[in-house]
């Protein structure tokens, strides 16, 4: 399938995308926001690794009240990081944008949220997202593509050592539906094939897709400078969101997330460890009709895939940063090195 | 890490597996038991599929009462197939082993079963698996290296329309504790990739593992040939053990079932949709004491290694069956055929 305009989450109509980031001596941290229209998109979740930090994915059981949620915070600074959560809440309420609870005016915004763990990476403990961060991201949300790699989210992130980011992909169904993913990619795993150099998600990718750099004929030296690069894991965590404008219950948004999870197991090994808190989330516009069973599982599989190419895309848009706490090599960096 | 004595997962000491077929006109299904010492193994598990049909997997609930099983039934017949299970416990109760609920002998024996969906594949849909038949591959259970292909539960499965089976595959860790899978590879996705015809597993593959058929300099027939045999994909499903001796909990062994979900993803693309029905059980006999982190991390590791590297093993050694309902190819007289 190929990918639509951009090749990133804003394909889906009415998804906007904004950054925010940390500044200042030994910050290495952000903030990014997936917002829907005001109304909100229908919504899901998968929890898949063993140290998550969440906020409202339990409003997202089909079983309960809320079918849809008003933002998808994703955010630096482990379970703190949650803060900039609040802060998009606030502003979305303080513009009338949520469940209405009362009378005009009243709502309640539902604002999912998952982190990923990035302390210190820059050097200081302590600079880690705030309420105000969230709110700037907020503030920044776009329909245009989001930039990918070190930015919002993804400032502070690293996979199997090396540099991560956030980074998106779309596909456009034979019905005209869109499926997309935006990724922040934070893996005790790695992204690379020991073995060959090449980033276990490269033989996924296609035609509009990011390539890969050329990888030179002899390997060893690129072999041992990935080795060399891969920090001792420590927490981590992949997180995202899998989106579609398709019209999909609840309960099949958390299967979109649900095997959102497969596209990062190809893209990731190992990933879902106990120190990773891998969560995607599913998010249904549901500007177009429910689709029916064979619509579903193309949207699953597009989901999952769209997953694969954005951890790619992730891995190949990060640069290297140097800090105070380590000197973080990107992929590309490594490979250049290298040739 | 290498692979233990047979590859198998009866390298996992007290672990033996017996496969059970159906005979006669029309029949292609069977029944495949996994089955610990007496004293049962910890067991937990995680359900993936869109379709699944299970027994007593509510029981290995980490807040349930039971923590041991005394055997996992693999077997054909879709939900009818259930019916394997409770021969299997009839027969496990009638010798005595079971979970203890009054007088000497007085035992329930707990069996958590998952069925594929074969129905017709033969030919007759209406030759499933019995209780007759469980008994049968319960009686055939051995420690030594189990059959592997088109035997037991294996029958009569499909993977992207090409044959399926029962592969299997161990690692031995540093430690020496081992972890080892069993799968029944039966699934809407495929095992191949479509653009270069290779095994998706292929190169998950290491020393002591199944070597791949050598591919062809020009694709072309083989690429041709590998879509005309994938048949239209009905309702599936791959299931399948994973297991360890290690120390694990309950819910530490639905952890190792649910990573497992991750091998899976990298061997079978799509997976997990709709009419997949995929469950993995997490079994561990706990021999050896309880790891720490960094050892079930490990632990997570080498099971969706073992089985990804036990989907290979079984398509490799699944060979080709003609049906009254079907032609049903083998992927290795797919590439003969093409070289």
């Amino acid at each position: 399938m190929p990918p639509g305009p951009t090749n990133t989450i804003v394909d889906v109509p009415g998804l906007q995308v904004g950054h925010a980031e940390l500044t200042g001596e030994g910050a290495l941290s952000g903030t990014t926001v997936v917002l829907p229209d005001p109304e909100g998109a229908v919504a899901g979740v998968d929890v898949r690794g063993g140290g998550p930090g969440t906020r409202e994915t339990d409003a997202l059981d089909p079983r309960t009240l809320v079918e849809r949620v008003h933002a998808v915070v994703l955010t630096g600074g482990s379970a703190y990081g949650l803060a900039a959560a609040s802060g998009v809440a606030d502003a979305l309420g303080a513009a009338g944008r949520g469940f209405p609870v009362g009378g005009p005016g009243e709502v309640v915004p539902v604002v999912p949220a998952a982190v990923v763990f990035d302390l210190g990476r820059g050097g200081d403990f302590t600079a880690r997202p705030t309420a105000e961060l969230g709110a700037a991201a907020l503030a920044a949300c776009s329909g245009t593509a989001p930039a990918q790699g070190v930015v919002g989210a993804g400032c502070g992130t690293l996979v199997g050592g090396i540099k991560g980011g956030v980074g998106s992909a779309s596909d456009v169904l034979a019905d005209g539906s869109v499926v997309a993913a935006l990724v922040v990619v934070n893996a005790a795993g790695s992204a690379v094939d020991a073995a060959t150099g090449e980033l276990w998600s490269a033989r996924h990718l296609g035609a509009g897709d990011v390539e890969p750099p050329a990888l030179p004929g002899d390997r060893a030296a690129l072999l041992t400078a990935l080795r060399d690069a891969a920090a001792p894991p420590t927490l981590n965590t992949t997180i995202g969101v899998v989106a579609t404008d398709a019209g999909l219950s609840v309960a099949q948004c958390a299967k979109l997330a649900a095997v959102g999870h497969d596209g990062l197991a190809r893209a990731v090994r190992p990933v879902h460890g106990m120190t990773d808190g891998d969560t995607l989330f599913g998010l249904a516009t549901a500007t177009r009709p429910a689709p029916d069973l064979a619509g579903v599982q193309e949207i699953l599989t597009a989901g999952a895939d769209c997953v694969t190419r954005a951890v790619a895309h992730a891995v190949l848009a990060a640069r290297s940063v140097p800090t105070p706490a380590g000197y973080w090599r990107s992929y590309r960096d490594l490979v250049a090195g290298a040739v």
